[in-house]
């Protein structure tokens, strides 16, 4: 709250309205699920319903909390246009049309006059700025998280054998992350057998894991609200020539991308460093995807690591470095680590081994 | 598509942009989590990215597949742009102002000149309002969702006992959900004991189930994509009188209100018979949220049951009935069934025992 209060100052916003959930929740610690949270320089108030007066009352820092009757949304600018600015801004990224509507209804009989300009977009949002550096505590956290997600690997090498269902393995990922302690799965956990690898989101089904072919593992846990997200690949059986020079390949792309990160890189010369090793083995045009994003409180966030970007990495960063390929009809693979950003390379968080595995 | 072009065709909309992932899917089959379905009188266009051409092809029914390099949604609009079309519109609720910008920007150089005032907001969206009412096959899909949440009700009511901690009974319930079928729960299981009860949304925790106290267990799964919703308060010891006589209130307000459900029937006033049954045992102002709401593809959807709501229940709809109440710093409780509106009355999907159960 009080770095983003500076950003405020420096970009001349003198009051902002924050609706997006991960974003209430990372400024003012409140993890319900209705909030609007309006911010200036002095004050902050966090809006949200009955539901949650007593969750509100132990969770919210830094803010003050009311407990509105009707929408959060509209208590909040009535707030918000009570205090005194000129403006109020709003992430553009986050607000939907029919809420613009809603926040300038609000408005009317407020003295406002015309309430139209008196909401403005943000392009950017200050508060996603924020929450791609992440402090000490939650890269501890997030360590945490990560470090659960190697230990479910490992416990999984162990229960995966032919005839066994995805939606089995998942199951068993799944119970035991709760157990361990884990809130929630971050995604959809995706388990992809045999010919279903070649899809890069192919969610556990009723599909049996075969007796000679790639499994993919794509998974993830929440704790304490942060997102951890890895991907393995093995080989369940004998591997063919093909299968095994593939995997190879990616690993060396993997393994060629995690090397090439650290602070002041531009995100696209991380793609490159995996693209350039896919394209030496003439399997680039199966790599369809990107080769990372930003982590944390969820499980997409800034920056995007693909072709061509040119912002550049920061120290404290949490990206990953996810590199996979997808031959229709045939098989895929892909090899996921986290890695926090340094200022002179990386730290990988998911350090489960990625040695290949016949399983 | 065949319905919702009858209702474009009436409220001469002569073209519509979705990108509301649900509705996609509901539209065209496809469950990717990148889409957007452009869909004109006679033609319908999904547009996806790389990592879904397997996958689309399988899906997608009723429109022709892209597979765009750069944003789907842009592609989307070009080919609207090229339709012979006046306007395209897209739905306010779902699309944010930095989407609106986006859309009009990918118009640029399309030769419409001004690309301000081809794209119209809808303010209640054609598609929810499609989505309200099921069909027997959709009924039927909800029906076998439901019915696996009783059977794990069953279940965790055998597993549950004093010391276990909240987050081992969220565990098992997710497990055995996954094994007998689930794809993913439709919402963070909600395990809230003792005082905790007293919070409406207590997802699990690692407290300990109390000797004595209230369990109240919210959960819900999803099976080939339809969400199920279903609450049960169970005691763990011996209660006090006042804890078995809130339970006896919420009890009767539940049933009257699923008593009051039938087609033709104001959501207000199924609310009001909860909320009348409360008022008369003094506890409606513990009772801090609305009746029900829609269920279907996601678990919240139109219509609301609450407070004076106008719409009417229409045959088909699939609706929740779970009043509750929550009193502070003692305890709470919360009985949820789901239901189909029905010409007369109602189906209840999730016939559990809502007896008092002591365990």
């Amino acid at each position: 709250m009080r770095r983003l209060r500076a950003t405020m100052a420096k970009q001349k916003v003198s009051a902002l309205l924050v609706t997006h959930l991960p974003d209430v929740r990372y400024l003012c610690g409140f993890a319900g699920s209705n909030a609007a949270l309006a911010i200036t320089a002095k004050h902050a108030v966090m809006v949200t319903d009955g539901r949650y007066t007593a969750q509100a009352a132990q969770q919210v820092k830094g803010a003050e909390v009311r407990i509105a009757k009707g929408p959060a949304l509209a208590e909040a600018c009535r707030w918000l246009a009570a205090a005194r600015v000129k403006h109020a801004y709003y992430d553009a990224e986050q607000t939907t049309v029919a809420a613009l509507r809603a926040m300038q209804e609000s408005l009317k009989g407020s003295g406002r006059g015309s309430s139209k300009g008196f909401f403005e977009p943000l392009t950017s949002s200050l508060v996603a700025e924020e929450r791609m550096v992440k402090d000490a505590a939650e890269i501890e956290q997030m360590a945490a998280a990560a470090a659960l997600g190697v230990r479910l690997f490992e416990h999984i090498l162990g229960f995966m054998r032919p005839g066994l269902r995805e939606n089995a393995v998942a199951a068993e990922l799944e119970y035991r992350a709760r157990l361990w302690g884990a809130e929630a799965m971050s995604f959809p956990t995706i388990v992809a057998s045999g010919e279903r690898s070649a899809m890069p989101h192919g969610t556990a089904t009723e599909a049996k894991l075969p007796r000679r072919g790639f499994v993919t593992l794509d998974f993830g846990v929440i704790l304490n609200g942060y997102c951890s997200d890895m991907t393995r690949t093995v080989h369940l059986g004998r591997a063919g020539t093909r299968e095994r020079e593939a995997y190879d390949a990616v690993l060396a792309a993997q393994e060629n991308a995690v090397a090439a990160v650290a602070a002041g890189v531009k995100a696209g010369d991380v793609d490159e460093a995996a693209r350039s090793v896919l394209r030496e083995a003439k399997l680039a045009d199966y790599f369809t995807h990107s080769t990372g994003h930003g982590v944390g409180l969820e499980i997409h966030e800034s920056p995007r690591i693909g072709m061509a970007q040119q912002a550049l990495l920061m120290k404290g960063m949490v990206i990953t470095i996810e590199p996979g390929i997808y031959i229709p009809g045939a098989f895929g693979l892909r090899i996921e680590d986290t890695v926090v950003v340094e200022r002179r390379g990386c730290r990988v968080l998911t350090p489960a081994t990625k040695a290949w595995i016949e399983l």
